[in-house]
């Protein structure tokens, strides 16, 4: 995981050029100078502006802003290390020519009318990319709103303003986020360290910036906008080794049916699917935020405070009200209160008035002082069954708040306790009391519900560093898997020309794979079927075996509750006779007989998203996969613990440990399961999609009962 | 739903008088006082404060801001309408009694000290209320931080702040909440119409205020936060009626366990059931709020603009990204993101520019003029197929941000459209243009998706006037009720002692309330059982009768998918052997066997909420209702609307309208059922529990196969 040095020189040059500077107040060119001279837009003070060398580049020459506009490159007679460029696409392919020969490292091009614009766009992108490689220069952009670097002054871009340096790295591909962002940060007083529009992405591309910035020591956290990345199997690679040391929150555009139409039409890309975006991001312990309110909060936090050991919060408050949501906002985010040790009770008695709450929401009360604030913080801080605080601080008559601030930044200093602190001072929103926090590394929010967001955001990403790997269980009750049965059963199902697998095929595809199903036989007519029934034992299913039939059971292809002999013999007449009523013409090429299993249904699939490959689904089965969706995803291939992480997503938890005397889940097993599915979709590609539904949970073991497996259809295939 | 005019001197006082005006700058009467005179506590300014006269009063003389300070009230020398108090407890009974003379209305209590400090101080509040009343002096408090009229630049109260008039009215258990919003009312800038923080309620309560904001005409929304009504039922009563006429959004602190112990030990009192709330808060048409957020922004949005007729929105933006993020976040409240008739395409494209997105979000792109602005957005107004529309703005470096606004600001009151409108101008936030916005009766939020969900109240509020009471239905198969029947039911189940009500009792109980079971009958022995099965019909199921079971299916009382008589007679053998191995004391007194029926499972249940007294749940039945919770709740009685609306909120919708082939449920005959339990439970209130567990869809109608009929225990009860 290694940074690219060849993008130093955007984000720390020593001199930089603006090609296309102008005169005209509206244009880019002049936005662009005024940015890297003063700062913002609306700057005056060039000891706020970039403080390397800054040059003006425009044909037409004469001066700007005091300073002389050359009207070439090579005019400035000296190497110039960035320029950021805002002239007609036609004339760039020349300027990169003449770059090479003035020493430029990097280029930000910030001109439209690219590959987005069409087929000669994309001609002249690749010419200029090509120039570009040959002269050693790295490109970002075209058409891209730049790069702001806080700590070096440095506002490469056109955004209307700039903000101060802190612990945020911001990669958005929408320039409008990136204004957003940016104003966000000087309204709630965070900081950013790096801020890259990348646009077209002609040469740098997202994995380059996201390791750049995992590199980058400024940077704590990095905050990502998305709508839909250039490959995004890559992507995820890299991120999620960078998430593994650096903290990452992403907010993806895009992920309703109108989001992603709307997405789609302006990046000129398919937007993704969300499921596969959402397994991404949970296997890559990337945050998934879905407001641009979590999205800022979260970064805010995870770049300032260090993550939560555990999911247990304390929250320290001087007014009832406002302690009374937070609970009720972190019970919502599955957070967990934490009972108060008598050992804390003890301690907080001896600092706080008798009125105190004695219990957590910890209530100082209305005129808590400074000292007492800081008290109540230090022991809470100290308690070994707190692992995150939410302090709320209500402005009342007697409230000294910069005091009560200063006396929060003291105690969270100090170094006998280090966990993190989320505030929100009510009644002070957009004071200095707020900004002084924050430039102690204390993130106050507005409102407390967002606040307890934040922390559950560090309690999340504390959970996650601490997440191991999970090792392989000793016993299983699972059959050895048979690859070479695997493979017969396919090479005869492409013999057969079938595109969708028979059940039989499909049988031998997953039980060759490692799984288990109920006990069954294949039938010719009603004789074979008891024979089979009393083989087997009741009660039985029946079910018609027909190449012309997709879902049995809406065309009476299946029964149920079959006891015995006579049970059986009607209950194929009657498939037989459903299934014809239906669909006249569907061939019958028999019926399948199966032991009668009852269980918790589960449901196991796998499916191809067309920028992500193989995605796994596992969940609830039977009717309720389509009514409640309580299924999770998790990209293929996949590791013992993304298995078991993807088990522990299903919201019908209780259902998988057993309740009403059910038998209890085997995670070890269904991880099992799991793996198994992964490895035989790397060791057969050309199965397109499977599922197994239901997947029953038994007293001994997981039993699949139906499934389905996909080849590629062949021309040939009726 | 009348005003009480005795309230009018709260809010509408001619002079007002401080008692215990203080020269102390950190007390309360010192606060007051500056309050009144100059609007707010850093202010200074008489033209800013309340513009009657204002008197303080203070045992000690003097002088305070340049006023005189009377050592008394009849020392005034003149009549005063309102008294703001802030002096010990145990002066303010003779204080009322000397107000009497002095001609004071009113009485605002901030002093604490009272019922919260236990028995003696509830005496010293009973006796200071019925001094009042003789008196016939209101009296707001005590325990309270006050009152503010804007409009009248009235601050009679120790918030730190004031803000401007404007339509909210905010009613609040919570200080610290009304310091709150007063704060995100001057930083949002939206204006107030009156904030009642009401304390300890000895005489006004919430009915007397929510009533007077329902006839203020200044308030155009009431916004009220809430841990636990005095009477609940009393209150909803009357917010039911206001909200048909006026928007209403509450905030509940203690939804959660955790925040419901913070409540009750800050209040004092039981903060009621979350769902009893949300249910009382669904049937009234009061919109819940769960954020802070979401409760100022969803009332600033009602207080201003217009509810929307319909759920179908359309977002304008001059910028990509934040429009697709707002595109998925109305899409995940569930409204709909309407597609452009090509009428409105066509008009459209008059007046944007080629490249325009052409679909909504109508993207005007990044250099959209003012002009560009209010001419789509008269075209959206226009639209027939709109019902609100969400307006972002990216500052971009040719936007004119004020000029925008004006136009949108004029657009918006071009009188041949009256839509909703709200706005998100990003990079704006905080500054004149947001509050000249917001000036206009435009509310103008710092992030896209708290737009959206301000709309989506608008919404909701636009669906609920529009709200029709339904009709009963005329052809219904379930049985006619039976009220003689029930009462014998009730009446034998009293004479046996039974708390629980045996199967049969039960049943006896809902059929006659007109309820339909499945076919049964009541097996003392094998034998017996299977002569009921013939007479049923097969498959049946075979249950336990014992007194001393109550989950049958729990200890193996219960044996399905009986098929013959052989069945049925081992059944019996069986059940009777588990039941004993896992309760071998259990008396055993026969068996039911019923007709088995299979379908979607439906839960209908009454509980006893302490506040809210009968509260009916529905939804989905089965192992599912603990897995899922998939239920609603109503408060009872209800009407067939109230139980239509419950039944539309199941989750599961897509299960009751037949999904996979199953029966469809007809909504008809459920509301029926539960307007029959909620006449049952009005003629028994000696009913204290019950419910239907599962309540079958068939095809022939709903019925029910087990229900517990709860009464009160009795002493002699074994």
């Amino acid at each position: 995981m290694h940074a690219d040095p060849s993008l130093q020189p955007f984000f720390e040059p020593s001199s930089v050029a603006v090609i296309g500077a102008s005169h005209r107040e509206t244009s880019v060119g002049y936005a662009l100078l005024k940015n890297l001279l003063f700062g913002r837009m609306d700057g005056s003070n060039r000891a706020e502006g970039f403080q390397g060398e800054v040059f003006a580049v425009n044909t037409s020459g004469g001066e700007l802003f005091g300073q002389r506009v050359y009207r070439s490159l090579p005019e400035i007679g000296r190497d110039v290390e960035l320029i950021v460029v805002a002239i007609p696409p036609k004339f760039i392919e020349a300027l990169i020519e003449e770059a090479g020969q003035c020493g430029v490292k990097a280029a930000i091009i910030i001109s439209a009318g690219f590959a987005e614009m069409g087929e000669e766009g994309r001609a002249l992108q690749d010419r200029i990319k090509t120039a570009a490689q040959r002269k050693g220069i790295r490109l970002i952009g075209p058409n891209c709103l730049g790069v702001l670097r806080p700590s070096m002054q440095l506002n490469a871009s056109f955004a209307a303003q700039s903000t101060q340096p802190g612990g945020v790295g911001l990669l958005s591909q929408s320039g409008a986020l990136v204004t957003g962002v940016i104003s966000y940060a000087n309204r709630e007083s965070f900081g950013l360290s790096t801020v890259i529009s990348l646009g077209g992405k002609a040469d740098v591309g997202d994995e380059d910036v996201l390791l750049w910035l995992a590199n980058d020591e400024a940077t704590r956290a990095i905050a990502i906008y998305v709508e839909a990345f250039k490959e995004p199997r890559r992507f995820f690679e890299e991120a999620r080794a960078v998430a593994k040391v650096k903290p990452v929150v992403a907010i993806k555009g895009g992920t309703s049916d109108a989001g992603a139409a709307a997405a789609s039409s302006h990046t000129g890309s398919l937007a993704g699917s969300r499921a596969a975006y959402a397994a991404a991001f949970a296997q890559a312990g990337i945050l998934e935020a879905h407001t641009i309110g979590d999205f800022v909060g979260w970064s805010r936090a995870l770049g300032s405070q260090p993550p939560a050991m555990g999911k247990r919060l304390a929250i320290l408050t001087n007014a009832g009200g406002p302690g009374v949501l937070a609970a009720d906002a972190a019970d919502r985010a599955g957070m967990q209160l934490v009972e108060l040790s008598e050992d804390t009770i003890a301690k907080l008695d001896e600092v706080l008035p008798a009125v105190w709450s004695h219990h957590n929401p910890v209530d100082v009360i209305g005129d808590a002082t400074p000292e007492r604030y800081r008290d109540a913080l230090n022991i809470l801080g100290a308690a070994p069954e707190v692992d995150g605080i939410v302090l709320i601080m209500t402005v009342q008559s007697m409230t000294e708040p910069q005091e009560t601030a200063e006396a929060i930044a003291c105690a969270h200093e100090d170094p006998s306790w280090r966990k993190p602190l989320c505030c929100s001072f009510i009644g002070l929103i957009g004071t200095e009391v707020g900004r002084y926090l924050d430039a102690r590394g204390v993130p106050e929010f507005n409102m407390p519900e967002r606040a307890v967001s934040a922390m559950n955001a560090l309690m999340r990403r504390g959970l996650w560093t601490q997440r191991e790997e999970a090792s392989a269980p000793t016993h299983l009750s699972l059959p050895e898997p048979d690859d070479a049965r695997v493979a017969r059963a396919i090479e005869q199902a492409n013999a057969k020309g079938q595109h969708n697998l028979d059940l039989t095929l499909a049988r031998e595809v997953l039980e060759g794979a490692g799984l288990r199903y109920n006990r069954s036989g294949t039938a010719a007519n009603e004789q074979e079927a008891v024979e089979i029934a009393e083989r087997i034992g009741y009660p039985v299913v029946v079910k018609v075996i027909s190449p012309d039939v997709l879902h049995k059971s809406d065309v009476g292809g299946v029964a149920l509750d079959l006891v015995n002999a006579t049970a059986v013999r009607n209950a194929c007449s009657e498939v037989r006779e459903k299934v014809r009523s239906h669909e006249p013409d569907a061939r019958i090429a028999g019926f399948t007989v199966e032991e009668q299993i009852k269980g918790t249904e589960l449901i196991v699939g796998m499916s191809r998203d067309p920028g992500f490959g193989p995605l796994l689904m596992v969940g609830i089965g039977g009717i309720f996969v389509e009514v409640y969706k309580d299924v999770a995803f998790r990209l293929l291939p996949l590791s013992r613990r993304d298995a078991l992480d993807a088990i522990g997503e299903i919201k019908a938890q209780a259902l998988l440990d057993g309740a009403r005397n059910r038998p209890v889940l085997d995670r070890a097993e269904l991880a099992e399961v799991l793996l198994r599915i992964s490895r035989l979709v790397e060791q057969h590609p050309e199965i397109i999609e499977l599922d197994i539904n239901p997947l029953v949970i038994t007293a001994s073991g997981l039993v699949a009962i139906d499934s389905r497996v996909i080849l590629p259809a062949i021309a040939s295939d009726g």
